[in-house]
């Protein structure tokens, strides 16, 4: 079975590992990204760590067939070009050809949640869908769309932003600059700030208990949904608010695209299905439009891979590449 | 060149069209629905219609290569079968099968807006382009996905409703039974009714003059954009507001999808540039994610076939379910 390499770079981390076809995992190693130098001497830490991790292992460079690498930012994958990261400077950087001046290999590229896309397709949640979404509740929301094996990257590298769709028009101001963005509501960082408004709002709240005190005091994204399985009101209001948001742009997906899965992902993914999963299904199913007279729903379901989707699913880029130019032959 | 047969089924009116193989609407033919008897008469009618207007041309059944079917509801084009029509009351009819009991040809179905898109994209708007996703603003939001010449229908046949995805949480009711829905703030129903309210907010506003008098007195879709161009401010408002629903959605379905070009469609599309298009493309532009480095932007451009898209798009279904089967093959 052939074996490939995926790196996935994150805004203080390198993450690389060593997958089979099938998208198992075999191995991984990670290291800091570093101080910023060049683009040069960030596509040689990429193969540096790659090297690294296939001697681990104890592989030889021939036996690896390709490396795909996942960046926080937009790519050119045809190209092989990084357009532009905003959180390391890099603007229109050639990484693959840097990279192969290193290592003579097929390179492939990829946005990093549209990497976390694809090993949920091919090795997680989404084995056997032929279509996928896949909505990470972190920081922000990221998604990723993939259709028939191959990433939705739409026509210029930025599509499958999910997370930047309007859901309340007018509303809070993204960090992206627009208002109302669904991440700026049903993100991770948004659960939070909801929780302590409602904890604001009601101080005789068990979360202020589950908060623990002084220095310890903290509220998460798990405190509404835990005071909530222990029955406190306020708690239970905040999951409901929270609820409606992110079945909301999930709705949104169902009806714009009716993929066959959704897949949930990110820490609050976690929570038991009773508080997450079971109601943010029912709230979709009220308003999906494959209701009225289609024989088969879009499936919503968590994600399977973790924190490992992005790597496993950036050394499988060469899959969705090759779809897409199997595709592109026969248009 | 091959000839094809398209039949677009409204709500009251049958239209077919005779169309070549690249788009060119050769000759139509209409006649009423009629009162409804079963779908075996149905079906019959379809046939009949389509003979018709094959004799008037004066061309033989042979010389036909297939007939596509655009209805108003929800299909299932593999099987051939029409699962739902809100406004016929068809479930479950095996329409294909009951056609060909009357000619032996290859019949394909498809949703009427679906129908709409895939003319734009091989006969219209959309020419040359790999992605597109047609906006036909009317009664409701028709919308229609089409990329590498297939029709994204969704796995289950039911995508491609933009009309319903939630632009205002919460927000007013849809007839389609959820909150907020984009096609009842951007829809030209909506423009007429928004238009009513600025009216009725502004007594002394030059749209009241536009609508005429007495039983001639109307409020159209036209009202607010021909009072804006006469310097009228409350008008100018009222367009202002439905622009910033349009662009709402649109810029959704940019940053979701990134197609290479939206085309916007339905009566209130043919407004001047000046007053719909370039301020639509200026909102969505501010919002849209490619903004930040992508060497390309989504262009928003006008539909161009008006009605006959539907009847052109049915005609030519074969090509997308050929696209389709290649691309299931590969996959």
């Amino acid at each position: 079975m052939s074996t490939y390499i995926g790196i996935d770079v994150g805004g203080t981390n390198l993450k690389a590992g060593l997958v089979s076809e099938d998208g198992a995992l075999l191995a991984t190693k990670k290291m800091p990204l570093g101080v910023w130098e060049s683009a040069e001497v960030f596509a040689k830490t990429l193969v540096r760590l790659a090297r690294e991790l296939l001697a681990e292992y104890g592989m030889s460079e021939d036996s690896i067939e390709a490396i795909g690498v996942g960046i926080p930012g937009l790519v050119d994958s045809a190209k092989g070009i990084i357009n532009y990261t905003p959180n390391i400077p890099m603007r229109e950087v050639p990484i693959t050809a840097l990279m192969q001046r290193e290592w003579d290999i097929p390179i492939y590229l990829g946005n990093d949640a549209n990497c976390a896309a694809l090993g949920e397709y091919y090795a997680g949640a989404g084995r056997g869908a032929r279509s996928l979404i896949v909505v990470t509740l972190g920081t922000g929301i990221g998604s990723g769309i993939v259709v028939g094996g191959a990433i939705h990257e739409g026509f210029n590298g930025a599509g499958g932003e999910a997370g930047h769709m309007a859901i309340v028009l007018g509303g809070e101001l993204c960090n992206c600059g627009r208002r109302g963005c669904w991440e700026r509501y049903a993100s991770a960082t948004a659960l939070v700030r909801l929780t302590k408004r409602v904890m604001d709002e009601n101080p005789q709240s068990l979360m202020w208990k589950l908060c623990g005190e002084g220095e310890k005091f903290h509220v998460s994204g798990k405190t509404a949904f835990a005071a909530a399985r222990k029955g406190d009101a306020a708690a239970q209001a905040a999951c409901d608010e929270y609820l409606d948001y992110l079945a909301a742009g999930v709705a949104n997906l169902v009806n714009i695209l009716q993929p066959e899965m959704i897949a949930i992902g990110g820490g609050v993914s976690n929570e038991e299905d009773a508080s997450l999963l079971l109601p943010l299904r029912e709230r979709v199913a009220e308003v999906d439009m494959a209701r009225n007279g289609a024989k088969e729903r879009t499936r919503i379901v968590k994600a399977q891979l973790g924190n490992d989707a992005g790597i496993i699913g950036a050394a499988l880029l060469y899959r969705s590449a090759k779809m897409k130019e199997e595709r592109d032959g026969v248009v």
